[in-house]
């Protein structure tokens, strides 16, 4: 394994993960090749994230992710509150401020020999690593260019969206085609031709001053949960509907949003650019509205860090984003 | 990590895995959580087995697995010569006479922070386990029973089954759906209502004599291959066409086929027992070819075993599916 070493000092992941009941560095969080987990992508997990110390809206997290277990009958012996302790103490342990917090479970494997889906041991696996961004903050806060992919969502019938999964051969053959026409990212439709989602984001567009998401195909994201709630709140109006490509391609704006980098709008669709190829007045709004409710006790949960346990790294990463995070801190 | 070894030990997998430019147990076989070959199942794999100390149509599967990572525009710092050579000290090195064996190629990992697939380095892991059977030999000289999923098989738009991946939601959710239905496994039919393909196998039916599988909607199993192979040869007319719905409830036989349990005959689909509850005499007599290959120089590859090095339990394990494989060995 001289390799191994060699690579992983090359590129170690920061952070702390939870395996087979223990705390251990996430670069040692690996599954068996024969976990059907890997071998058969039969796994559901989830991310939430932790931004300035606390968790943002964890429990809308624990109760999909609970949901998604139930739908692939998985039961991974532990409960939803030995769930959340393990979560909060990984993220404890990792010291991070800002963390993408990911909780997985795998349908395991059958004694060898065996393929029977019934004898598989699922396995929960959490970590902690450095907050991720989908799109870095200082290209959302210029807007983001995408493609309309010619590759369908995986449909609905055959791997439900709901369940959030790591079925993404579309979204990543998407994104090979974003980047061969010079885009930042893809915008699939499903199989019957409507907008569903993109490679790790929810898709909203704004029409007359309406606020607009598809209603099926897609993962029911607690961000895009997040900007209904702000919309409800502030009095403007939405929409959860099918959304054809023609209204994609002729909106006022359109915006992407997820766990990993907030509302992230997008100032090119195709050829077409949007607003004057800056993000437009609702898009900007709701991002500020979104990152303003992370100081909001009521949506977060903050980490038990230990008194001196804060990663030292943390400051010089969080200064990076946060010139571009409209909230205040 | 006490916790891990305890499971292993309990449920440790035999035989030889190379990750990392290295040979190891199989059971230390394992792929960082962060790899995207699991959290996107962006991988492809291929399997291919060893009889009786000889890889059968190795290079078929050497050229399909080259394909599929093309396909995904991923390569692995290996050719197909240097691959070869790990496919056979592989299986050497366990001293398996009849194998399960497996390649596969990952996306790998960005740098942290980043999620571009272009910065990744694709991975390539090889290991050999004692030969899996999808059906057991006792069972298929009896015949099995199938249902027809309610699941559609995951579009060919969205994910192309010709690219050996595993994206196996929908299978699995249909053989839960057997399990409940008291059958053995599963037939997918594709979107569009033609019969695809099952989880790990191609399926034929026989009509008035001739052989007819899907041209569409699944893998080119090499086992499909070998059964149109020896049609050819033998004269029996065959088909490969979209097959209905309708066609697979009422055919004469039907049987499936894959690379983990050779040519294996369904006696009962649905409610509907085909023939008298016995395999039929096409699909025996395809079984009985299939196997009868295996013995073949010009289809086979031997494997360069040290001396004294057959695995010692390999015997027993062997003379277990004997009974009821029907070529001489
Ligand atoms: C396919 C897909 N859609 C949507 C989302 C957004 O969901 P959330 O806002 O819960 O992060 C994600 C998040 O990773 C995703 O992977
Ligand atoms: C989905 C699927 N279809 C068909 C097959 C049969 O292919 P082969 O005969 O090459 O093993 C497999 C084998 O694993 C499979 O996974």
């Amino acid at each position: 394994m001289g390799m191994d070493q060699a690579t992983s000092v090359q590129t170690a992941y920061r952070g702390i993960a939870w395996v087979e009941g223990a705390f251990v560095p996430a670069e040692e969080a690996k599954v068996s090749v024969f976990d059907y987990g890997f071998s058969r992508s039969d796994v559901t997990y989830d991310v939430v994230h932790v931004w300035d110390g606390r968790f943002f809206r964890l429990e809308h997290h624990l109760d999909r992710f609970m949901a998604s277990m139930a739908a692939l009958r998985m039961s991974p012996g532990l409960d939803r509150e030995g769930l959340r302790q393990v979560l909060l103490e990984c993220v404890a342990r990792s010291g991070l401020r800002d963390s993408f917090v990911a909780m997985l479970c795998t349908r395991g494997r059958p004694p060898q020999g065996s393929r029977d889906l019934r004898l598989c041991r699922n396995k929960l696996i959490v970590y902690a690593v450095p907050f991720v961004w989908v799109v870095p903050p200082e290209r959302q806060a210029s807007g983001i260019s995408a493609i309309i992919s010619s590759i369908p969502r995986i449909g609905a019938e055959s791997v439900d969206p709901t369940v959030k999964n790591y079925h993404w051969l579309d979204l990543d053959r998407s994104l090979f085609e974003a980047y061969d026409r010079g885009a930042d990212t893809a915008i699939l439709l499903a199989p019957d031709g409507s907008v569903a989602e993109g490679p790790g984001f929810n898709v909203f567009i704004v029409r007359d001053g309406r606020v607009i998401t598809p209603d099926a195909g897609a993962l029911e994201g607690i961000t895009r949960r997040t900007v209904l709630d702000i919309c409800a709140e502030r009095g403007i109006p939405t929409e959860v509907r099918p959304v054809s490509r023609e209204e994609l391609l002729d909106a006022d704006e359109i915006l992407t949003c997820t766990t990993a980098g907030g509302v992230m709008p997008v100032v090119r669709i195709e050829d077409r650019i949007l607003g004057n190829g800056a993000p437009g007045p609702v898009s900007m709004a709701l991002r500020e509205f979104y990152w303003a409710r992370h100081a909001d006790p009521a949506e977060t949960t903050p980490v038990p860090y230990p008194e001196d346990g804060t990663d030292p790294e943390a400051p010089e990463l969080r200064a990076a984003g946060r010139a571009f995070i409209p909230s205040p801190r």
